[in-house]
């Protein structure tokens, strides 16, 4: 049955070549602008001098160099910030772990405390500083929803918190933005989304226009992934996967049903201890995450890949079908270059990272047993 | 190319059993409503019951009687009522009709003139009265969009306008509530659902992304369509109907492409004339527009046909494959206990018709010709 529940997205999404155009009137209601961004990239690719003649005539101050995995340090240092100088708007120009970052900024504005309570859920955030985004990244989906993942370098802790105050207010997603995107980062971008895509699948009170959704989603990632990499200026490619990744995380897939998200509890933990891309994780994680629920979702399973890897032999059984599906999403991953092992980045501490995944639920909907983290990781070596 | 677009749809989505309880909250900040509702069968079916005892406190005005192709008329009388009154909030209760008719309403308390001038785009509306739905019939999608359809009984003209500014507050959607449609209507909103995802499969700019949803949400809907009419009372097929076809016109499934939709023109004029229903008129005219795209389209036609259908046979050449694909929709629509034929409905002016469609355009994307309006309705006597 397809379970009771309310959505409201209010995101402007703002899509297509030379949207940034749009930026200027976007921002027109405020004066002093805070401007968030990561490593710098965007001033090697020009998207800085782009967001820059848009803000002309503000009063801009910037804060850079949020990490892959944000740190809860980062936002408080950006706080004091926006505190001091009296900064009326946040603008996130970025991938995911920037915009996620925003978020904690955007809500701990509010919030006199440490903003880890907000993450850890001890505080409810009460207001949020208005924000808007410039993505420059497929990846997360963070542009059109109102989740966000935070790190805690001190207690080696990743979690994922979310309220309703932080969706971005516009999000402008140029397709061209993400042309000079390293390949590596490229494919973690479609690993992320094949991954937020397939979490979505493993759920309670099933509801089959999602399911529908999501295979075709999942089948057109796939097919678009191999024209970026063969042309990383495939604008239609391009489009694609950045579309994709909004779609994928923007709540209209999980209408009526209770997602697990197992696969990523278990990505948190390894990244939180070893700093490794987020979507290097995934895709070491999820097809053996799925041979796991292929015992105990065998069904499932099942049906998700005979609809994306079109399997219609019928003399194979239900966990068969599902076995054979997890093998072609892992050999998918390995032949667009993506990390299937923790062997690749040189990973052998299994225990220590199921401990540390344990002690948070792994799975909301089907939760896992220490002993089932441990054989997903060591199904992973 | 996937073409530049903007998108923000604000409409609150309730979604589930017993949702009416969300009510009081949603109208908290108004003093007096005017309940909108169509025919009365919501004082059969309980559901006037249900929201009377929510609007418990509040100042309640009434206007019913909007008809199934909803007229100017009704909301220049309704408009009168709301200044007379000081009315601060709108309720709509009921389809698609009651939904569009509000819409329409919204607008016209802003506009001193003739509200038929916003249907005609003479004027823009300059703000709107808001409001909020729910929803007793599935089929138009108004409940999450900002498009309503009037008719002019004077001019014998029916036409669709839109405003950002008249998108509902929210929406509330409880499958219970459709369990009492009649037969012919169920019918009519699966007809008009799967219509709509037909028409925006027509269009220029493709993204694929797009083209994979509509034909998973086709499928599906066809596939619980028959569930419904087993059994009205399928909680599980009536929620799928239900959001199938808020999803079917929310701006979801046209994000990046311009759409035709010929085939609703050609409907608005039949509809116009002689006062059949929408879903009527659609499931008369659809087949046979998709008949004339076979020629126009014919790669197009083709590859919606073949994946809806699950046409594998190679032998066949793509036109062949398309008028297939039309053919087997004609034969859907039958089996459900549609009508497919003007002669069912005892149209046979279909000259008259074809001249007052041709009056506007007739398709935004692939215009037709007087001779190519005609030759649909020829195929459909």
């Amino acid at each position: 049955m397809i379970a009771n529940f309310i959505q409201q997205n209010p995101t402007k999404l703002i899509f297509g070549k030379q949207q940034i155009k749009q930026l200027k009137n976007l921002v027109q209601p405020y004066k002093r602008i805070l401007l968030v961004y990561g490593g710098g990239s965007i001033k090697q690719n020009g998207v800085y001098d782009d967001v820059m003649k848009q803000l002309k005539g503000k009063e801009v101050m910037e804060y850079a160099g949020i990490q892959p995995n944000p740190r809860v340090q980062s936002a408080k240092e950006a706080i004091q910030i926006i505190k001091e100088n009296d900064i009326d708007f946040i603008l996130a120009v970025g991938g995911g772990s920037v915009i996620d970052c925003v978020k904690l900024i955007s809500a701990g504005v509010y919030y006199d405390g440490n903003p880890w309570d907000i993450v850890t859920k001890k505080v409810e955030p009460s207001n949020a500083l208005p924000f808007g985004t410039v993505l420059t990244l497929s990846a997360t989906g963070s542009e059109m929803n109102c989740g966000s993942v935070i790190t805690n370098e001190k207690t080696q802790e990743k979690l994922a918190w979310g309220s309703s105050l932080v969706y971005p207010q516009f999000s402008i997603l140029d397709p061209c933005y993400t042309y000079s995107v390293s390949k590596g980062q490229t494919i973690n971008g479609i690993v992320d989304t094949i991954s937020h895509l397939i979490e979505q699948y493993i759920n309670q009170e099933h509801n089959p226009l999602n399911d529908v959704r999501i295979e075709g989603i999942i089948k057109t990632v796939m097919q678009y992934s191999h024209k970026v990499l063969k042309n990383p200026k495939n604008y239609e490619a391009r489009s694609v996967l950045m579309l994709a990744s909004t779609i994928a995380l923007n709540h209209s897939l999980s209408w009526g049903t209770k997602n697990d998200w197992g696969g990523h509890d278990i990505e948190h933990a390894i990244s939180a201890i070893h700093d490794i891309a987020h979507g290097v994780g995934l895709s070491i994680v999820m097809p053996n995450f799925l041979k796991l629920h292929a015992k105990k979702n065998t069904k499932r399973i099942k049906q998700l890949m005979v609809h994306i890897f079109e399997l219609n032999d019928t003399s194979f059984n239900d966990y068969d079908l599902a076995m054979m599906g997890c093998d072609k999403l892992q050999a998918y991953f390995k032949e667009i270059g993506a990390i299937t092992t923790l062997k690749e980045v040189d990973i052998t501490n299994i225990s220590k990272i199921a401990k540390l995944a344990y002690k948070h639920t792994v799975g909301s909907v089907y939760p896992l047993s220490y002993e089932e983290i441990y054989e997903v990781l060591k199904m992973a070596k």
